[in-house]
């Protein structure tokens, strides 16, 4: 017999109690609260943080995000399996991305000023067909993006630390290609997680190489972005745009000079929402294998931080 | 030898001459004003339409549209070769088409508001995910339009005359079955030509098919619709949203009750722009098979009108 413990914010608890019920997983028993017999957590790594060292029998924990930090800290126990969630965001981030890179391209905000005062406005319309798409991390997100980007007919450029298994990423990027990488992109989405190797990858070297109508676009985390660096690049028109739906302190303060910035669009950590549905249908796959014995899908690496 | 009249808008001229000029076309001499040798025109089909009958030896039109009703006039003469524009629009129609629908599930609008107080907003975005596309025409453009639906995960239905070739449609529909097509679904986007048969084809009857929060998407002709009937739906809230870039009357009139309506987002037919680059490109790829004796790609049938 096996429990588990459910640890998600209490909006969505009434939804992963009613899919995992349905599905009637054998030798499982399903908690709310932490005990000493809990081997099994489902959560969100911000709360699974907060009682990880309670479980004396802990085998598994499934978080319901992408990104792990909160249990990355080297302060925490790492004698368990996690897995986080991935293969569900992709198409939620491209429908983000997109969002946004297509608001800009069909003028949409500049249209409904002409509509306000009645004016037909035939001004012509950009297009995202031709542009490029370079992406900073090609994981399961970034791969979707790949491909909605080919499907819009833009050129990709992808820059990783060494893969280069996305059949959908045109030129590959390495190392110290960072610059090369950058130069040239119309649009530059990164969705890097939050590691010391990713911390302020995106600086003003960086945004200085990007041509000055170029979109930066954050999907990843905060920390990968110098943002005083960032909010200098905006003010001053040597960025065309930039998105963030993450930041180094979230909620963003607000004090905090991205409020003001020039063409800047900000979302509060809203781009990729972690449905019931499709988190816990991968609880439920995974936890197949688990009873199976079989390596669980998407384990996370400690020392990667993905 | 061939003489071929250029005949579009002044702002696209030079873009025109440029490129059929660097592609060294054999037998051919390019004028801009009619005359009589003229037996080949490229050109917009309503510049088209005041001199299509001064051309005593006229055997061939490329138009740079899509659409032909200018041109489908039963006192003009049909004793020429029509070719319209296709596969060129299909893409730019997908971005506005789901420029729009992305804007409204990622609630851009909403955010942007919050942004202004500087409010961190939270709420939870939707997903175009698992909602039904239906498609009200697939020709070229909704064969495309078909495709970007897919890639975001939506259920497919088209309804058609008869054809049944867009394999990204799941389910198809004809004659009589508009109103069942129209049952369940959150999107229908309209593609149709303005024919008499599309004429008023959405009106009262099939807008009240449609569940409450459907978006109406007209990027076919203005003719399609019973805008009376469509003013109503919207200021009732019986429906969720349009988005318009064709009308019966362009450009709409100031006093149009339209740019009033709740709801509606107003373009003014901008959705799938003309590029020179595109249509001198599909001009030279005809021109060739015309000198060759060979069939010409996209030849409008005057009867059907597309």
């Amino acid at each position: 017999m096996h429990t588990l413990l459910l640890l998600v914010n209490e909006k969505n608890r009434p939804a992963y109690l009613s899919l995992l019920e349905s599905a009637r997983l054998p030798e499982l028993e399903i908690v709310t609260s932490p005990n000493p017999q809990v081997d099994l957590v489902l959560g969100d790594p911000s709360l699974v943080r907060q009682v990880i060292h309670e479980f004396p029998v802990l085998k598994w924990v499934q978080v319901t995000w992408a990104g792990v930090e909160p249990l990355l800290d080297l302060s925490l126990r790492r004698d368990y399996t996690l897995t986080n969630a991935r293969g569900v965001f992709g198409s939620l981030m491209s429908e983000y991305v997109f969002a946004y890179l297509l608001l800009r391209e069909r003028k949409i905000l500049q249209r409904l000023e002409a509509q306000k005062s009645a004016r037909w406005d035939e001004a012509t319309t950009g297009s995202l067909k031709g542009k490029t798409f370079g992406l900073l991390g090609v994981g399961s997100i970034g791969a979707h993006l790949a491909s909605t980007a080919r499907h819009f007919g833009m050129h990709v450029r992808g820059y990783t630390r060494s893969n280069e298994n996305c059949p959908d990423v045109e030129a590959w990027f390495h190392g110290s290609d960072l610059i090369p990488f950058a130069q040239g992109l119309d649009v530059l989405v990164c969705t890097l997680p939050g590691t010391p190797d990713t911390r302020r990858i995106i600086d003003a070297r960086l945004l200085a190489a990007l041509p000055p109508h170029a979109v930066l676009i954050n999907i990843g985390r905060g920390s990968a972005i110098d943002e005083s660096a960032l909010v200098e690049a905006l003010n001053h028109d040597r960025l065309g745009a930039a998105v963030l739906d993450v930041f180094e302190q979230e909620p963003l303060p607000p004090g905090h000079p991205f409020w003001r910035a020039r063409n800047l669009y900000i979302t509060g950590h809203t781009a990729g929402p972690s449905f019931p549905s499709d988190i816990g249908a991968l609880f439920i796959e995974n936890y197949r294998l688990f009873l199976a014995g079989q390596d669980l899908k998407y384990r996370v690496n400690f020392e990667l931080g993905y």
